[in-house]
């Protein structure tokens, strides 16, 4: 397993979805940095399930604690341990599938490459784990935010339901007034009406997220292989469900010429650039423009109907939902899109200031 | 710089578009491996510019040599690098931008991040490095050739022509019949139509490529953080021009309920599914089944017309394209694609052998 | 910080002397393996303080936990956690050194490292955190096991004594017969005597254990930079107070000639050498003799007499040892040095898993 | 194969003995840095084989060429490759030992290790690649140079004929004025006489080189898997045909009472130490104090008399040298030392820059 995600802000992620306790090590975190517990809470909350009716209904309070890397309220340069425990797991939701594989779940894949897996909630593939990233992604807004560098994340589709107005236009802050976050209240709706329908159906429905950076320094990202957008995109790639990434204007750049999709400079006080179809990366490299990327969600694999299947031995079987799980992901996935996107920024800040001789 | 990729089969890049030559070291290869320098030359000739009409004129032979790592046509264990000239420069062409900022190229971001550039064809930020990437992974299929995993890449999109069969419908081998890489022989002629239209224009125009990895060893990826499609993602968006990667589903899946994208299990020989929106991947883990995963490239960011831009010293400037320059990317990307992608799976076929107890 | 170690099978350490328990995270784990909980607790037991009258009275139970990766007795692949409670901190002892700089330990280089530290009972700079490789460490020696490779170690000098009498004609089995971990009765005798004598006197010593690896398999290694040796020495050197390590002739060996330290190879079964100078290690690569190499540890910085310093304000001043502390670190460094040595072994064993081609 | 170094500013070695060139790759090298051509040369010259009576007769002229990373003199933040050819190989002079395990060299693990191996001057395994190693320390001294840092190491010791005096009574700028590269002339010529008359009798000695790392930052280091001498350590037994390394007080340290080995601060205008016990490195980062460690090399193994061995037939046989080799490797292992100690420096003060929060 690779489960370390970064250079210099590194962050190793370790439990499972019914075990005693999920959580992470972030190792390199700046030493001296005022730690906000309150903080973390609020960014835990904000991914936690049983948020609101269009989310599963497992009830944890994630409680935390940091074991490491923290005195007298500020960070040490030791690496900082945040564990979160599992306090509503209900294991016995899952002894039917024991040895079935759920399709479009990880049993089989985890089953085949393991050969001995805990099947409990998913163990170790359940999104669970995100709990301990966003803990994480907590420490690195922290940081990034004495350098004026503001994420923010928001769902800009579920289902059908797409969101149509250009970011630049919407007002971001909105986001969290509603249960979808969706900045825009009319779409959120309809958003909530969409998923809360396919719930009572027994069904799910994927949807997008769209990440802004804002207040970007220029200069940010690792040529060749560990571009800006490549190291974001991995990190969004590894987030469950996650099915695909694009920047600035992604596929709809394939069908525009060179002429109508190329950034012409314009001078100022800085240099800023007319249109953004680059999405604030060129060559890899912040360009100081804000950094705009979208995440693709599928459908939740759990459903409450029931579907054919094969088990452990090879026998075709049938296998149904149980337990409490979420229709729709992406309500909770903002926090968590927002939270990678962090990690990965404060590791290229930090890369950033090797970067030049400066005798 | 992070000009490293992989973890036990790693490739480092170096070179720039116009030094005396570019390469790769491959550290990390098994020893014992037959080295196929034909095949080497083969894959470098697929890349190669001046290879069609529709390509850049620049006329590079790729002539290469092997200056570690084999010994009497075998691998060694031992790094292998690799050396490829760059015969074919014309740095003057560059001179008109040695103090300004092309419009969507990388040498603002570079010269604000560095300081100093080599500005010359681009230097590091030109594709021209790719050549050291396809000599890679052309010793990367040598070594997924014994596992019969086959990596295959083919242009389905070019500006406006979409290829709107599904790959399973299509003879991929008719790949290379055509000097654009479509498949499909009449979209092939539509596209390159578009192509040569666009080059007289001085315009340029971006599209799609789709990749497809069949006799897929099950069990390959390693979560959390390096899960398959995390990694194959990582490198696409590692390549110039690339703006977004999707894999099976993919933004489409969104769309789709959980009823109709989960993947049902079908019990044989060995585990299949029915449909395969998962790609291949589920948990960050390939299944078994094909990976297939679309890559979108923008539009060229050189164009024969006049743009406004901005000089180093903060003027406004205009500037336009000189020199040799490819109207479209993806013929030219097709190996690029392949390479990456091989490159990926060479080293999660190596982690996989490590995976398991076997007392 | 650097608290990662190790490519495949990495550990992950955390956790300070006072805070509420340290730990570590192992990744990389093959899946499948049984987990021997007692033996995890029995090596914690022989580097627990308070151990023996020549050791420090801290009494740690060493209660740990496994939080993650194991599963109905089995690793999965996933991380293996294991958390070990602080329960005898006595944090008061520590209030006099807030801000004094205790001479030849890690007070004053933390402080103008970080600019923020914990200071109580040396924070992350305490041996304490070795209680956490030894976790890892006996994790490592369980999968070691099913090679047979087997790591000992063992105390070959205290302060002035030394064991004079070749590995070769001991038997290293006694080594846990005595409490200061040498395997010759009448020479543990006098060591023993030697710390005791010196524990009265205030003061403390240092000394050299011996790690010996027997059952090695042929061709562990991976030059040019991550050699066994360098591998294994770069471990020891991350051991607290260790100031040298050696492997075969070490050190003795710049006197000998060519004609003298070559150690001839010897055919049979399987080729042996007739002296092992090298070591067990030929060219950074294991030769399956038995791996040999000394560390030496200094004398343990915490005196109980006075001794003159300077404060984190620049002023002079005097301090003086308080708490509790072992008069020497050997006794207790033994299963360190076997734990480290099997963290190394452990991962040169799936690195070597990936070395040849195979077809 | 592990053949890169270090994290920011890594290394990445390749090439064999006899191959057409070796050569390095330096990534993390900050941009804007001056690049001195004569002092890469000089470096090379100190390394360069045929240099002296004392020395092997391989006559290299050490021909370098820069093939990416500078631009107009400077370093531009691209990966930095330098190409050392190999000019006077004389392949034939080892076609005897093409099928025969010379005595501790590495003939018979790489075999083992690869299957497959390039015997030609030791291929991989032969010393000739660490001239690669002095081009990158070369560049890792300009980068040092502007810190102030001084990296400087000596002969301490050849056979049996050891420089007594300790290093600050010495005027270490005398190193280079006598062909053995001890600061005392006396005491070079009793080496030189040695090796000498050991070169006569067909056989070699070993030796010890002494580092003294001057004007050093306090705060290098990165425990706890990172420590400044674990990680110099590391460089230093990766060098060829090192045993044991120390640093300050090392093994003779195991002796001391903490009472004598512990360094008083003293204060002053910055905070000192009245001795250096630690040498310079205390919880495994530097205090400002001369950093200050020992080397110890094994005889050279190729002598010129017949020995006893097996070939790859497992059939017992007898080898004898041919061909050109050093009596006794440490006069050029000097600047071998001191350029692996500043590869790791550079990359320490570049991580050194990125461990405060600094808001």
């Amino acid at each position: 397993m690779s489960n370390s995600l970064g250079t210099l802000f590194k962050i190793t992620s370790f439990g499972e979805s019914h075990g005693p306790s999920i959580g992470v090590v972030i190792d390199g975190c700046p030493s001296g940095m005022d730690i906000d517990f309150d903080f973390i809470k609020s960014e835990l909350i904000r991914r936690r399930p049983g948020q609101s009716k269009i989310t599963t209904a497992r009830n944890e309070t994630e409680a935390f604690e940091i074991i490491s890397g923290v005195f007298e309220g500020k960070s040490t340069g030791a690496p900082i341990t945040i564990i979160i425990a599992n306090s509503d797991t209900r294991s016995k939701d899952y002894s039917h599938i024991t040895n079935v594989y759920r399709p479009s779940h990880a049993d089989y894949t985890y089953q085949e490459k393991y050969g001995h897996r805990d099947h409990r909630g998913g163990g170790r593939s359940s999104a669970r784990i995100t709990a301990g990233w966003v803990a994480a992604g907590a420490i690195a807004k922290m940081f990034l935010k004495h350098t004026n560098i503001h994420v923010q994340a928001f769902v800009s589709q579920a289902g059908t339901v797409k969101l149509e107005t250009p970011y630049t236009k919407l007002d971001l802050s909105k986001t969290e007034t509603n249960i979808v976050r969706c900045p825009d209240a009319v779409v959120a709706d309809q958003m909530i009406e969409l998923i809360s329908k396919t719930k009572k159906q027994g069904d799910t429905i994927g949807g997008v997220i769209t990440g802004v950076v804002s207040n970007m320094t220029v200069g940010l990202g690792e040529p060749v292989f560990n571009k800006l957008n490549a190291a974001i995109g991995h990190a969004m790639l590894s987030i469950n469900a996650v099915k695909g990434v694009e920047f600035g204007s992604g596929f709809e750049g394939a069908i525009m010429k060179g002429s109508e999709h190329n950034d012409a400079f314009v001078a100022g006080e800085k240099i800023t650039t007319k249109t953004n179809h680059s999405g604030g990366i060129q060559g890899g490299i912040s360009n100081g423009e804000d950094i705009v990327f979208r995440v693709a969600f599928k459908p939740v694999a759990t459903i409450m109907n029931e579907q054919e299947t094969v088990d452990e031995y090879g026998n075709t079987t049938t296998v149904k939902g149980k337990g409490r799980h979420d229709p729709c992901v992406v309500p909770r996935a903002v926090p968590i899109v927002e939270s990678m996107t962090a990690i990965v920024l404060a590791d290229f800040v930090l890369r950033a200031r090797t970067t030049k001789f400066e005798a």
